[in-house]
């Protein structure tokens, strides 16, 4: 029963949370997890990936298309209805293993009866414009019942309605009447059909054509005991899409659904889901808790992937809403892309070509400020304009816009993208994709750092200055060292591209180079003398940006006593945290992470020890980072709560749903790719260079085992980790030989120096076919 | 009559303002215009300078001395006082000509008769340490008076008491007992003492000593229409005289007082400020208005003018008070600093010469920020050590201390004391400034701006960055204007100090270069690279600092309306001007003032134009700085009404008395210098290079002469400005001959070139003892 999230009962005030919950997607677009009757204000949305509106001088966000699911059932005169009635069983449940979302709902009836209405739906795997939803009908007793399903436009909106202009069409096929309901967004257009072919073979139907539905309407008198089932095939296509014209495509496509029927659709849809398990699923033993969460985690990550479309790439929120303007931000490459580069690098691809296109955006952006290169948006949408407004986050005490500086300073964004496309390209060898843009993205990168570094003669080095760093509880700092790192990465990452197509393409290089007008000797000089914060000597803390450590040193407590307002921002101009230590998230133990290599074990885990008690963790983002570094040290005990924290945080609904007036609910990718990091590169240890794996497991007491496959450099193996060995298996398809580096990282504590920490047991080559087994 | 300042009425609203409006004092202590029967809560206080304290965790000031002018008379049991009785005549003058205030009351007495109390008072300008008072009451009716007066220990204090011990001691002496009272601060003990030593030849005395007073009360019954009149001597001695023993010295003190008696003593005191006069007296014709504010402007800076001491310094508020800490700002050296050095250099000298007494502390300063060099306190006391608190003011919605960036960021104040020193030494010739700490100060200075520059590789220059300008409504903002033209200033006097003492003292200046630590070859480098903005093309306006112009254009109405708290404080973290572009007073037009040979006429009333709308004149450091610019251009309508406003406002009372929740009254020493420089610099276009002095008249239409004396290099000179001609008179014991250049501004507009606009008509020499005139 590790597969299936289930809730009974029903429990208005959770409409919200089991909407995220029990979400449902392809990766085209998201559904909700809703009920077939709820509308707007239970928040009801199919979020299509990658299509945005502007309605009016309201701020961008993702269009919800009209709610092809929709279904209302009246017995006997009474709406049957979990908002309107109690329900005397209710259960919503999520198979994750194939994709299904179920819903079971028991009304009473009229004199004692009972009617039961079982819904179960899901977002075609294989065919990714389609919606499949059956329901069946059964009532105790004989009675009327009055079913009205069709396409419903009272959807949630935050800045909408996007989608007015609803024109509904209707149009026999071979498989009988096909509804179409199409509308155009405001700002581009573009238009959003939705289409609708009902097989039910009961009861008087007739069509309904109404301002905001467009459906059927099912009369029968129904006899007692008797189950009455239809079906829904709803295909969604819009101006994004290939099809010249989305009336006939998504005509054609419900036809086509139709005819090949619920059943096989359901088949080849759990066939896919199967594949996307087979390339990703972590067996844990002995942590059925665990085991759950993070395959649900895993489970919202693959229903957001792009896995169809490099113009894509995952939003904050996944496709859980238009929370966060549905935009992309430095979450997909530092907290869900290692998820993809080690399990589905098409994926990965995907989302980094999504950067690669949207390139021009990230050069408007760096002009417009006055630098060269790229500075890529904090909140990306499709067009890579940043989406993000200098006013982010209302003031609680006065109502006013407070100023933010989340898109001006938030500059390690362009470090992150150079970082992933290079990740991937070490990881796949597909140097595709640097031909392709990627190293013309990297270069464009690094050059804008250069443009917006400084020299200190005074200090004979270079600088980063006024950024904000991943806490953005402290805007505007200097030298904040996890951006001071990323921008060395990505200089470094620069040099590596030139070197790469000098050697191997080396017109290429000089045309890149040419065009780029850096010289690479700048590049280099700025790698060399840019400063890194380093740890303090005596503590050996280092600090998060000059300065930090003169602020005040409050408690977390103390802090959260000064509040005023429960909703009132601690960033800004004026919030609480500003002037204190306190951190929103993960900042220099981010940077030990992603650095590992560069800290001893003595420093990680004094900075875990400085930092953690600072932390709020008042972001999705930051607890598994502290689970990463833990596990890094060796420490799993300290790791393993930090961890269940990331995996169940869309499982649980904690967290935060307010900043000032903003909602920001929705679903939590970078954490569900937390998840995954915490258990696969925090307790297994697992690192790939891009020439060698190595594995230092420091599992959980309670895991026996953990098990997880890997697609690195297009060769597939599985790693089996238990308490006394480790078991590599190499596809007997792979073409390429891979060496496998096993360590034992020996107990904990700061005494241990680093070489005895992490003491390599065996280097071993997991040659197509091999099955290794290592000793711990 | 245009030496008198006078109110009649008493408005008990009005008490902070009769205070400040009717201040005496004499550069060693102010004594507020208040009432003799005034206490603590009408703000009656003897600030002495360069005296401060420290009582808990409550910010430094300095503190009051026990007020030894106490006198309250009660006629037939009934108080006469002001705050308890109305009075059936009042009126409150000073004598600005001679330093001398009197307050006339009379009282209704019981059964229909008056009662009549005189008062006059003096601070002694020839004994710094010496109060004079006398006292006259005359009864239309024979009544019994009880008159107490002595030393009250009942005075005005923000962060006190700072003076709790009161320690009595009766003395007697050749001329009588001298009651004396000693108290000691609290954080640095310093002892303060008061005598008090009373010429009364009528009554029955007895003493009264009680824990916060110590004085006589005289009892007597008056006879109708007879006057009783008595005389006070009141000297007042710290910790920081050079005297061994306070107490000793202040009796003595008294005691000669006493001996010399009123008469004398008024005759000596008036005498000196006839000499200041002398100095500094400028003559209008034709607006008598303007002559009467403008003479006031010149005695509220004659009565802080520290003439006596080198260790002092002229703090924001005068002597007025314990307001913004009695700290001294670049208030003294860019609006106080031009009236002394153009007429009395003794004061300019020391005022300087406070700067490098307090150098050490700008080098701890700068150290705390890791910077080298001097970065002078943005509020500095007697020490150097910055007085400004990181929290300057409190939110008025949350109660809250916000962060300000006052201490950290307004590094300019570091080049404005360079300035200032090497104004001093030009104007004068004086080297001794530079032998005596002045030459390393500004080298510390520039040493500074060196550690604190960064280098643009990008764009090939050193930008200083993250700093605040005069408009502190903007916050660390990116090449501030002003500041980056400041820097420049500072650069370039500290080579021209480095030239200048290699060529006349080669080992001070090697000596210097080697403690210093600094090349001249960087600070060369630095000047000759150091990016200032331009006006940008089309509308040659300069922007204040980087991405000023991209913040929201609104009007100041329109900001007004916004404002939800009228003490709301408008910049900070959240402020409403913070992100638009209102400005809290004069930036660039400041730099245009300082830099008047830089810039074209037509782009200073470019600027003019764009910012004066945009400026809300929140500081009284900007309405002389308009004036100026404007009268530089030669629109002298559009300067006067800025003139008047500057030249008025300690007697109107009218400027911002909140910021928050803290109140700034007091006088405006900056606005009487700006005063002085918005009619002698601005309409009379006076300058003075080191070498020539220039004369560039625009006179407002209403002034038909405009007369002032100079004191240059050592010599002294009469201008007189008239309609159609300059008349310069050289005094005959000058010993050097200096160039005038009288020019004519001719027209306005800016269609004029520049080298039409101010055509030198005439160089003449002023050789000793002659008289020239020279024709408009």
């Amino acid at each position: 029963m590790s597969w299936i999230i289930r809730e009974s009962g029903f429990d208005q005030e959770r409409i919200a949370i089991y909407g995220n919950k029990f979400m449902s997607g392809n990766g085209y677009m998201g559904y909700r997890g809703t009920l077939d009757e709820f509308m707007r204000s239970e928040l009801t949305a199919t979020i299509l990936a990658g299509l945005y509106d502007k309605v009016g001088d309201k701020w961008r966000e993702p269009i919800n298309a009209p709610n092809g699911l929709s279904t209302t059932v009246i017995c006997d005169g009474v709406t049957l209805s979990v908002l309107e009635r109690e329900p005397l069983e209710h259960e919503q449940e999520l198979d994750i293993r194939h994709g299904v979302h179920r819903r079971r709902t028991v009304y009473p009836a009229k004199g004692g009866g009972t009617v039961t209405i079982e819904s179960e739906r899901f977002c075609s795997l294989q065919r990714l414009h389609l919606l499949v939803n059956r329901v069946t009908i059964t009532s105790s007793q004989d009675c009327e019942l009055i079913i009205t399903t069709g396409i419903d436009g009272r959807i949630w909106d935050i800045n909408g309605p996007h989608l007015e202009r609803m024109e509904g069409t209707i149009q026999a096929g071979a498989q009988g009447e096909t509804m179409t309901c199409t509308s155009w967004t405001h700002e581009l257009n573009i238009p959003v059909t939705v289409s609708h072919s009902l097989a039910c073979g009961f009861g008087k139907q007739r069509s309904v054509d109404s301002d905001d539905f467009l459906g059927k309407e099912i009369r029968l008198q129904a006899e007692a005991g008797k189950s009455y089932t239809f079906h829904k095939y709803v295909s969604v296509f819009t101006g994004l899409d290939e099809a010249a014209d989305t009336i006939t495509a998504a005509f054609k496509d419900s036809q086509e659904a139709t005819e090949i029927g619920y059943e096989a659709l359901y088949a080849e849809h759990t066939d896919c889901w199967e594949r996307k398990w087979k390339e990703s699923d972590v067996r844990i033993e002995g942590d059925d808790e665990a085991q759950l969460a993070l395959r649900y985690s895993l489970y919202q990550l693959h229903i957001i992937a792009p896995g169809h479309s490099e113009k894509l790439s995952i939003p904050a929120r996944g496709l859980s809403g238009q929370v966060y303007k549905g935009a992309i931000f430095w979450d997909t490459e530092m907290f869900m892309l290692p998820f993809f580069l080690y399990t589905q690098p098409g994926v990965a691809r995907n989302l980094m070509m999504y950067r690669v296109h949207t390139l021009d955006g990230a050069r408007r952006k760096a002009a417009e400020y006055g630098y060269e290169g790229a500075f890529y948006a904090w909140e990306s949408q499709e067009n890579g304009n940043d989406a993000c407004t200098l006013f982010n986050v209302n003031d609680v005490f006065t109502g006013r816009p407070m100023r933010t500086y989340f898109r001006d300073k938030q500059v390690h964004i362009s470090a992150d993208v150079a970082y992933g496309i290079w990740q991937y390209f070490i990881f796949t060898g597909d140097d595709s994709i640097l031909l392709d843009g990627g190293a013309e993205t990297v270069l464009e990168c690094a050059r804008f750092f250069y443009s917006y570094a400084y020299y200190n003669s005074f200090k004979s080095r270079y600088e980063i200055l006024d950024v904000t760093g991943p806490d953005e509880y402290h805007e505007r700092v200097n030298n904040n060292a996890f951006t001071n790192a990323m921008v060395k990465r990505c200089l470094h990452v620069s040099l590596e591209v030139l070197d790469y197509l000098q050697s191997k393409y080396p017109d290429v290089a000089e045309s890149l180079m040419v065009d780029s007008r850096i010289k690479p000797e700048q590049l280099r000089d700025m790698h060399e003398r840019l400063y890194i914060p380093q740890p303090a000597e005596g503590t050996g803390v280092i600090e998060q940006f000059d300065r930090y450590f003169t602020l005040e040193d409050v408690t977390l407590e103390q802090l959260k006593s000064r509040v005023l307002n429960k909703h009132e921002y601690l960033g800004g101009g004026n919030g609480l945290a500003t002037t204190t230590q306190i951190l929103k998230q993960a900042d220099v133990v981010l940077m030990l992470h992603l650095f590992k290599d560069e800290f001893s074990r003595a420093i990680k885990q004094r900075n875990w020890e400085y930092y953690e008690p600072r932390t709020e963790h008042g972001s999705s983002l930051s607890s598994c980072i502290y689970a990463l570094v833990a596990a890094d040290i060796g420490l799993s005990d300290w790791a393993y709560p930090y961890f269940k924290r990331t995996a169940t945080i869309d499982l649980t609904g904690d967290s935060k749903q307010y900043v000032g007036d903003l909602y920001i609910g929705g679903t939590h990718p970078a954490a569900n790719g937390g998840a995954w990091m915490a258990a696969i590169l925090g307790f297994s240890g697992l690192r790939f260079d891009g020439e060698s794996v190595s594995i230092a497991p420091s599992l959980p007491e309670a895991w026996s085992s953990v098990s997880f496959p890997l697609r690195l450099r297009g060769a597939s193996f599985t790693v089996t980790i238990e308490a006394d060995q480790v078991q590599v298996e190499a596809a007997e398809e792979n073409k390429v030989s891979i060496e496998f580096r096993i360590k034992r990282r020996v107990g904990e504590g700061t005494e241990i120096t680093d070489s005895e920490v992490a003491a390599s047991l065996e280097n071993v080559m997991a040659a197509p076919g091999q099955i290794l087994s290592i000793a711990l």
